[in-house]
C-alpha cells in the first residue's frame, strides 16, 4: 500500500482580504485598498496538510464569492473522502462539476499537489515533470495612475536587481502611455520593457496606439483589445513587428488551439487561475510551443501561496520562456501570508526545493485577514 | 421630461429554493428535490417595480451563489441610481462589470424591461420589436430516470394538447434511450419528438448512438457531446440527416458566429440565461438565421417569471421558429411563484398583453421559498 492511498479527510477554507500598498489601474478595471483571495487547506488521514490559493478577479476570471461557493459546496464532495493518490481523477471530475470557477479548481489542484509532495517528501516541480531551471526572471508591473509613485518603485526595483518591467497601458489617454514609455526608454534603458493593455483599447484607436507603442520596441504587447475579438487581435498582430501576447483571450487549452489557428498572438500569458489546473496550464504552454509560440508566467492579484504554485509550474515547464510576474508578495501586498518570505533574489524567483510547494501560509495571518471561513474535519 | 427619466432607487433580491415534483437526469448532471433561482426586484422613483429571474445551473451556466453575489455586490452599483431610460447603456456596462454570471445579467435585463413596460404601460414584446406570434408551441422534456413516471406525464400532456416532447438521453445506457424512443414512436406517433443528449456522449460512442437515434427521425438531436468539442459536433452533423442543435456550445453571439463558421449545428437553443440579455439572445437567433440556421426557445430550471421573459423574447423574434420549452412552471415545479398561473392553453404558451412582463411574482411566495434575501431602498 502506498502512502498516497490515505484519504483526504478534511477541508478548510479562508476568504481573505489582503491590504495592498497602492491603487492599480488596468484596461478592464482597478484595484484599490485590498484584494481578495481564497485559501484552501486539505488534510490527509496521516496528518499531512496541503494548501492552495484561488485568486479571482471579478472582471476577469470570476468573483471571490463564486470561488468560495464552488469549493465549499460544489467541489468539496468531489474531493473529501478521495485518496490522495487519485489526483488526476479528482481533477478530471472537478473540471465538469461546476461551470467556470477556474480559480477554485486551480486552488484545489495546488492543495492536492502540495499534499502529494508533503506525503512523499517531494518538491512540486519534481511531480510536475522535473526541473528545467533553478531561477525565473521576475517581471514587475507598473499600473499606478500616479507615475511618480511608479518611478519611486522603479528605483527600488533596479536597486533590487529586477530587470523586467511590464507597463500597464490603455487605462488613460494615449499621451500618458507615450510619456511613460519615453521616460522608461530614457532613464531605464537597461530594463526589458513589456506593455499590457488588458483589453483596454477600442477598435477605433487600437491600430494607432499599438503602432506608436511598438516604436519603443517593447519585448511584447499584451492583449490590446477585448478577449473575444480574435479577428482584431489577428489584424493588430499582422500590423506590427512587436510580438503580441494573448492573456484574457486564452483561458485553457481549448482557447489556445483557436488562438493559434486564428493567428491572434505570438505568445500567451499562462496562469493557473485561468486554466483551472497546473496540468492544463502546462498544456496551454505546450500547445503554444508546438505551434512556435512563446509563453509567459502571468499572475492575478495573488499572495505568495499562488506564486509558489506558479513557480513550480514554470520550473517544470521549459515552454514558458518569458519569465514570470510573481511580484505581488514582495512589492504589492502590504503583508504576505507565507510563513517565510516568497523567495526572490537579485530579480529572480528562486525555485524552492522543499517538500510540496516548499512553503506554507501562516495560520495566524490566515485568521487575521479572514472575512469568512469554514471547515469540516 | 420622459417618464423614463426617473431613477432606479431600490433593488431587492431573493435566493429561492423551489421544490420539484420528480428527479431529472441529464447528460451533465441531475436535479432532485428542489431547484434554486434568484429573483431581483428593481424599484423606480415613481413607485413602479420590475422583476427579473436568474435560473443558474451549477454544471452549466454557474451557481446560485455566484449569481447572487454578482447582482448584490458587483452589478448593484452599475444599476441603482441610473435612469430607467438608460437600459441599453446599463446593459452595456454590466456586460463587462463581472465575468461570467450571464444569468445575473439576464435577470437584471428582465427587471429593467419589466420596469420600462410598467412605467410606459407597454408589453415587453412591443419594446423588444413587436409581435410576430400570439402563441408559441410548448415542448415538454422527459428526463425522469423512471420511464413509467414519464409515461404518466405523457398521458397528461397529450390530454392537455401538448404536441412536442423532448427526450433527455445519454444519461444511461443506449438501450434505455432506444427503448423509450421505440415506445414513443409506437404509442405517441402524433407527437413531435426531439432528443437532447446534454453533452452526455463520449467520442467513442457518439457516432453509433446518434446514428441509431436518427433512425427514429426526431425533429432534431441536441448537443450530443461536450460544449467545447466543436469538431466532433461538426462530424456528427455531417453524418446524419437529422438536424443537430447546439445548446451548451453556444452561449452568446461570439459563440454563435464560431458555431456557424465551423458548421457544428443546424440550429441553436436560445436562452437568456446563457446569452446574458434578451437583446443578446435575439442576436444569437439572428446570426443563426442569417446563415440559414434555425432557433429554439430553450430554458433552464426556471419559474414562470423567467418563462415570461422568454415568452416575450420569442413573441418578438421571428427567427425563433422551433417553439419553446417553458414547461417548468406548469409541469415541474411543485408550486410556481407567479401571482397568476403562467399562461399555457392547448399546448401553446399564450403571449401576455399586459404591461411589462404581463405577470409578477407573489411576494408571499418569494418570502416563503427564500433561503437568503437582501435589499436596499
Amino acid at each position: 500500500m502506498s502512502d498516497l492511498d490515505q484519504k483526504i479527510i478534511g477541508m478548510h477554507l479562508w476568504h481573505l482580504s489582503l491590504p495592498v500598498v497602492s491603487r492599480r489601474d488596468h484596461g478592464i478595471g482597478s484595484v484599490e485598498g485590498a484584494c481578495e483571495i481564497i485559501v484552501v487547506q486539505l488534510a490527509a488521514e496521516g496528518g499531512a496538510e496541503g494548501f492552495g490559493e484561488a485568486a479571482p478577479w471579478s472582471v476577469f476570471t470570476g468573483t471571490p464569492e463564486a470561488t468560495y461557493a464552488a469549493i465549499d459546496r460544489y467541489l468539496r464532495p468531489v474531493v473529501v473522502g478521495r485518496r490522495v493518490a487519485d489526483r488526476s481523477a479528482i481533477l478530471r471530475d472537478i473540471h465538469y462539476a461546476v461551470a467556470h470557477c477556474t480559480e477554485a479548481k486551480a486552488a484545489l489542484d495546488t492543495a492536492l499537489l502540495d499534499l502529494t509532495g508533503q506525503i512523499t517528501g517531494t518538491a512540486a516541480w519534481a511531480i510536475l515533470g522535473g526541473k528545467c531551471r533553478d531561477t525565473i526572471p521576475l517581471s514587475v508591473s507598473l499600473a499606478n495612475p500616479d507615475f511618480d509613485q511608479d518611478l519611486a518603485l522603479l528605483s527600488r526595483l533596479t536597486a533590487d536587481g529586477v530587470g523586467i518591467v511590464k507597463l500597464k497601458a490603455g487605462f488613460r489617454e494615449h499621451a500618458f502611455d507615450m510619456m511613460r514609455l519615453d521616460r522608461l526608454a530614457r532613464d531605464f534603458s537597461e530594463l526589458d520593457i513589456r506593455v499590457d493593455f488588458n483589453q483596454g483599447l477600442s477598435v477605433e484607436e487600437a491600430q494607432m496606439r499599438v503602432r506608436d507603442v511598438s516604436s519603443f520596441g517593447p519585448t511584447f504587447i499584451e492583449q490590446p483589445v477585448r478577449a473575444h475579438h480574435f479577428a482584431v487581435m489577428a489584424r493588430l498582430r499582422a500590423q506590427t513587428d512587436v510580438p503580441i501576447l494573448a492573456d484574457e483571450s486564452v483561458f485553457g487549452p481549448e482557447d489556445m488551439i483557436r488562438a493559434a489557428q486564428e493567428g491572434i498572438c505570438d505568445g500567451v500569458s499562462v496562469k493557473i487561475m485561468k486554466s483551472g489546473s497546473l496540468q492544463r496550464a502546462q498544456t496551454v504552454a505546450r500547445i503554444a510551443a508546438a505551434q512556435g509560440l512563446t509563453a509567459y508566467g502571468g499572475d492575478m492579484f495573488e499572495s505568495g501561496l499562488a506564486h509558489l504554485a506558479g513557480t513550480h509550474l514554470i520550473a517544470a515547464t521549459p515552454e514558458i520562456t518569458l519569465g514570470c510576474e510573481f511580484y505581488q508578495a514582495t512589492y504589492y501586498l502590504a503583508e504576505d501570508i507565507l510563513e517565510e518570505p516568497f523567495p526572490v533574489q537579485n530579480g529572480q524567483v528562486v525555485v524552492p526545493d522543499g517538500a510540496g510547494l516548499g512553503g506554507r501560509p501562516d495560520l495566524g495571518k490566515l485568521n487575521h485577514f479572514s472575512i469568512q471561513k469554514d471547515g469540516t474535519d
